[in-house]
């Protein structure tokens, strides 16, 4: 029997996409690790009816465990305490002790930030962030919120609700508690473990990929399959239980039989593919960015670590900029254009040789929407990255958005650092 | 009477995370504007009776209008047509002409990637793309995917589903189709405009907010305020009727009076904001960054045009590449360390000299999490921004992860230089 979870996620702005949900998914992850599988996440407004048929809908699914993120705040829209004590059958009332130590967390805060600091009108806040459902268990403000469990009233029926803040630092360091409670423990006790597994492919088409995936289908049992196109590449994530494991590996072998030109990945990402062979190989890097405007340095210092392989980048958009800061010659820009194969070698050239770095990207393109011509029209992007021993090129035609072709040239700019460092296709 | 929607996006790497959705809140957006009301945003895997759950789930709270997203590729695991068919009482049959539209798409996509191309292995699932519910009006690709709309069979009741492709491109590229087709027009007839105005402050705490929306709670009504804090920026949201625009400019005059000191937009974002002034004023902008690792030039240069004010940047994460290609002086470095007020104006001072620009941004900081010390915790950020008169400086202690550090420190950086071009604070 399945250990299923349901996640309600709160907030006007999330519902509207202000903010972009970072929560539910990470809670769906955590679930599956603890053997739950969460079949949706709802995602609400702040008002309360919509959050009450939301827990009663997902209440209604089976799940065995119901969680809630966001509105806890002590603005009067923060209603999730209030209404799921309710929906729980539960009364609610403020807990003294509790309302001290968010009283002193706020006082703090405000005395730190040297923002003016008015007690009493903070007060209400306060008492509201306090009040806690009949019964529930309260875990520790990380931020000022306090989290609860509130379990179903006795005589009722139904999953307990975990309640968390919606900012996700606060809700990640806010989860080991919240997994601890008693009333959680229960619910995912016989949680079974729910094995996942990623393959990767970069220059199959998703069609292609339908058709061997029908083909081999009588092999497939005991597999859920999915198969998601992003940004060119073709992932593929398996979830399965401990025994179906040897129809697993059968798959990923066939698959990487089938697909020995294009699978590149059967696990790490392309991101901790670069990473892991710039730290292992003791390689430092730089970049010259035109159109992808520091995307790529970006992404590339994203991990904690990465200074030791990174040492920076330039990006130029004016031409001069070209010319005096990474080297790129004039002659070069007068005859190519600075979009062209010539220049991006140059930029990968240049930054090189300037930082004194192992490996030199260069990239240059129009990103759009404005700047097109007849011969190079927008999407037109030239990469080149250079290593100490051989160089890979490419040139691309990317369609769609601005902010498609810039994402489009970094990852093609990551795949050609990973055919680079690793050997194997970067089609 | 309010005219509702629902929206169920459907995919197993939307609900775990794998991929960010970014059609839920677009099409609630779109549906605000169009005068519909959306209450919740259901987030499903590819299970199909988890599909079926939360289209009865929709249904059952009354909306006007069903939107699903996703599903509509070639693989086995994609199934939201035949999930809507059944779900509105409707069978399936291939239409032969889409079909063969459908596969000549394919073709030429195959054919401009220069993929192996096995016309007979991808016509199965051409095919499945092509089944089409009895009665629906389709929409036609933009990407591969035909899109839907499914009313209900004759003799059953309920709102009919638009059913959209989930690569955000092919959905909106497909939006306008959608919104005019007869069984929409229908749902949305009668929709009365809701308007959305925002207010937006940096620099006090939502504390502060709360007890001044409690204290004006009386003059509020018939708004529908929603307030959010992101990345230390306070963002009130208020939705209402064009009856109420008179309680909402009470409302908006009497928190420009209040918080005349920390609110610094009735409307644009702060990156509009920045960007508008750089044009308006002419002026152009180079950064050199360190711990931000390039991501204040690529926020600056994500809109269209922003190469006229944007000369570009230099990420020197070490210390020679700040020397050598931004012109920090060696001494600075070695009496202040990279990490101080004084490389934060070297740095800014640099780019501004290098790139000639009218700007010059620096920002120098411990992102971590390694690289901390007791006298400069991680987490320690400089900034300075340096214009044609005067300059803007800031330190920060930044709380949290190596994203936050980072992401915090860009938003200061913006704020900076708004507060540099328009005058205002920059708490």
């Amino acid at each position: 029997m399945v250990t299923r979870a349901g996640v309600v996620v709160t907030g006007t702005e999330v519902l509207t996409g202000r903010v972009a949900d970072r929560n539910g998914p990470w809670l769906a992850e955590q679930l599956r690790r603890l053997g739950a599988d969460v079949g949706h996440v709802v995602v609400v407004g702040d008002r309360p009816e919509d959050l009450v048929a939301a827990l009663s809908f997902l209440s209604g699914t089976g799940v065995d465990l119901l969680i809630t993120t966001g509105g806890l705040g002590p603005t009067a829209d923060d209603l999730t305490a209030q209404v799921v004590g309710g929906f729980q059958g539960r009364d609610l009332a403020v807990d003294p002790a509790l309302e001290q130590r968010i009283g002193r967390i706020v006082e703090r805060l405000m005395a730190r930030r040297g923002w003016r600091a008015d007690p009493a009108s903070t007060a209400a806040g306060v008492r509201k962030q306090a009040l806690v459902p009949d019964g529930a268990t309260v875990l520790e403000p990380v931020g000022t919120a306090p989290g609860l469990v509130v379990p179903p009233a006795a005589g009722r029926t139904g999953p307990p609700v975990l309640v968390l803040p919606g900012p996700p630092g606060e809700l990640r360091g806010m989860w080991p508690a919240a997994v601890a409670a008693a009333p959680t423990r229960a619910a995912l006790a016989g949680a079974a473990e729910l094995r996942q597994e990623t393959l990767r492919l970069w220059g199959t088409l998703e069609a292609q990929l339908a058709a061997t995936l029908r083909e081999l289908e009588p092999e497939l049992g005991g597999l859920e399959i999915t198969t998601c196109l992003r940004e060119g590449e073709l992932e593929i994530v398996t979830r399965f239980a401990a025994a179906a494991q040897p129809a697993y590996d059968r798959f990923a072998a066939l698959l990487a039989e089938r697909y020995a030109a294009t699978l590149f990945s059967t696990g790490p990402t392309l991101d901790d593919l670069v990473a892991t062979a710039l730290a292992g190989q003791g390689l430092t890097i730089a970049a010259g960015e035109s159109c992808t405007g520091g995307l790529l340095v970006a992404r590339l210092t994203e991990r904690p670590g990465s200074s030791a392989a990174v040492l920076g980048g330039v990006t130029a958009y004016a031409d001069e900029a070209k010319e005096a800061l990474v080297g790129v010659p004039g002659e070069l820009l007068a005859e190519h254009g600075a979009v062209s194969p010539q220049v991006a070698r140059a930029l990968a050239d240049g930054v090189r040789a300037r930082f004194g770095a192992d490996i030199g990207v260069g990239i240059t393109g129009i990103a759009g929407p404005g700047g097109g011509t007849e011969a190079k029209p927008v999407g037109t992007v030239h990469l080149c990255v250079v290593g100490p021993d051989r160089a890979e090129e490419r040139s691309l035609a990317v369609p769609g958005s601005r902010t498609a072709v810039r994402e489009r040239s970094v990852t093609m700019a990551m795949h050609l650092l990973r055919a680079l460092l690793l050997g194997g296709p970067a089609a």
